[in-house]
C-alpha cells in the first residue's frame, strides 16, 4: 500500500516532466515554423497543443485523487502541491508555443519576422528549448544548484527581449506597424515562457526546501 | 474543533474575495492613471502591488496548513484546492494591472494613447473592473450561475480587444510604431486580465459541482 503510493508521487512528478519536454518540443518546433514560414510544422504544434492540455487534466485529476484519499504531509503533500502549480504553468507555456505557430500559419506564406530581427528571436528560441529541458531534468532530479542557475538562462532572455524591444521602438524602423506589433507581441511570447520555465523550477525548490525563492517577482 | 476548521475555510475564501476585490480597485486606478496621465495614482497601484502578493503568499500558506492539518475532503478539499488556484490567478490579474500603471508613469506626462483609441481602453477598463467586482462576489455567494455569464462580459473584452487590433493593424494608422507597440501591449494586458477574472469563476462553479467548466479554453 506504501509502495503503491510512493509510485503514484513518483508517476505524477514523471508526468510532470514529460509534459515540460512536450513544451520545450513545440516552443522548438513553433520556432522552427516561425523563422523558416513552415505551414506543416506550424500546423503539428497547434494539433499537439490540446495533448499538453489533455495531460495538464490528468495530472491535476490524479493529484487530486492522492489529497484526497491518501492525505499526504510534509515533503508528499509539498510535492503533490508543486505539481499542481507547476502543471499550470507547463500548460501555459505550451499556450505561448501555440500563439508562436499560429502567428507562423497566420501570415504564411509570408514571414511574419523582418530579416533584421529573425537572429534575436532564433536566440530566444534556442534559450527558451534550453530552460524547458533544464526545468525537465530539475522536476526528474530535484537538483536545487540547477534550479537557481536557471536564472541565468531567463535573464539573457529578458536582455534579449530588451534589446530587442529598442530596435522595435527606434524611430529608424523601416518595417511598418504591423510588422512592429506581430514582433512586440512574439517576444512577450518567448519571454513569458521563459518566466513560467523558471516558476517550475522555483516549484522544484519549494519542493526541497519548504520555501519559495525570491518569490513574487517572476516579472517586473 | 470542527467549528474551528469550518471558520478557517470561510476565511480562506473570504481572504481572496478582499484580493480579488484589490485586484479590482487596481484595474480601476490604473485605467484612470492611463487615461488621464496621473503620476500619483499610477506610483499608488505601483505600491499598492506588494499587498497583493503578500495576501496570495499567506493565503497559500493558510491554505497548505490546512490541507497539512486537517486532510480535507470532498467539497471541502476542493474549496482548498480551488482557492489555491485562484489566489494563483487573481496575482496576475493585479501584476497586469501593474504593468498598465508602470506605462502611464513611463510616458508621462504625455498621454500613452492616441486620442482616437482612448475609449476602447476606458470600456475595457470599465469591464475589467466589473469582472474583477463579479468574480468577487461568486467567491462570496457561490453562484454557478453567475458564474457562467461572466462569459459575456469576457466576450466583450475580446470583441473590443479585437476591433482596437484591426485599428493598430489599418494601414492608416497615423501615430507611429512606438504608439501602435505601447497600445497593442496595453491591450494584451486587459484582455489577459479578463481571462483570469473568467479562470477565477470557473475554479468557484469547481467546487461547487465538482467539475471545471470548459476546461483549457480560456485563450485561443
Amino acid at each position: 500500500m506504501r509502495e503503491a503510493y510512493q509510485d503514484q508521487l513518483g508517476q505524477l512528478a514523471e508526468r510532470l516532466a514529460d509534459m515540460c519536454a512536450m513544451s520545450g518540443k513545440a516552443i522548438e518546433l513553433a520556432t522552427k515554423a516561425l523563422l523558416e514560414a513552415d505551414l506543416g510544422v506550424a500546423e503539428q504544434v497547434i494539433s499537439d497543443d490540446a495533448r499538453i492540455d489533455e495531460v495538464r487534466a490528468s495530472i491535476e485529476e490524479q493529484a487530486y485523487a492522492l489529497l484526497a484519499l491518501q492525505a499526504p504531509v510534509a515533503t508528499d503533500l509539498r510535492t503533490v502541491l508543486a505539481v499542481i502549480h507547476a502543471a499550470e504553468s507547463v500548460e501555459r507555456m505550451g499556450d505561448l508555443a501555440l500563439h508562436v505557430a499560429k502567428a507562423a500559419r497566420r501570415r504564411h506564406p509570408n514571414h511574419v519576422l523582418a530579416e533584421p530581427v529573425a537572429p534575436y528571436f532564433a536566440e530566444m528560441g534556442r534559450i527558451a528549448v534550453e530552460l524547458a529541458t533544464e526545468a525537465t531534468d530539475i522536476i526528474r532530479t530535484q537538483d536545487v544548484a540547477r534550479a537557481r542557475s536557471l536564472e541565468d538562462a531567463d535573464d539573457a532572455m529578458d536582455d534579449l527581449h530588451r534589446h530587442l524591444f529598442t530596435v522595435i521602438m527606434d524611430k529608424e524602423w523601416p518595417h511598418g506597424v504591423p510588422s512592429a506589433v506581430d514582433t512586440t507581441l512574439l517576444g512577450r511570447f518567448y519571454e513569458r515562457f521563459a518566466d513560467h520555465a523558471v516558476s517550475v523550477a522555483k516549484r522544484t525548490v519549494f519542493v526541497v526546501t519548504g520555501k519559495m525563492p525570491g518569490y513574487g517577482d517572476e516579472e517586473a
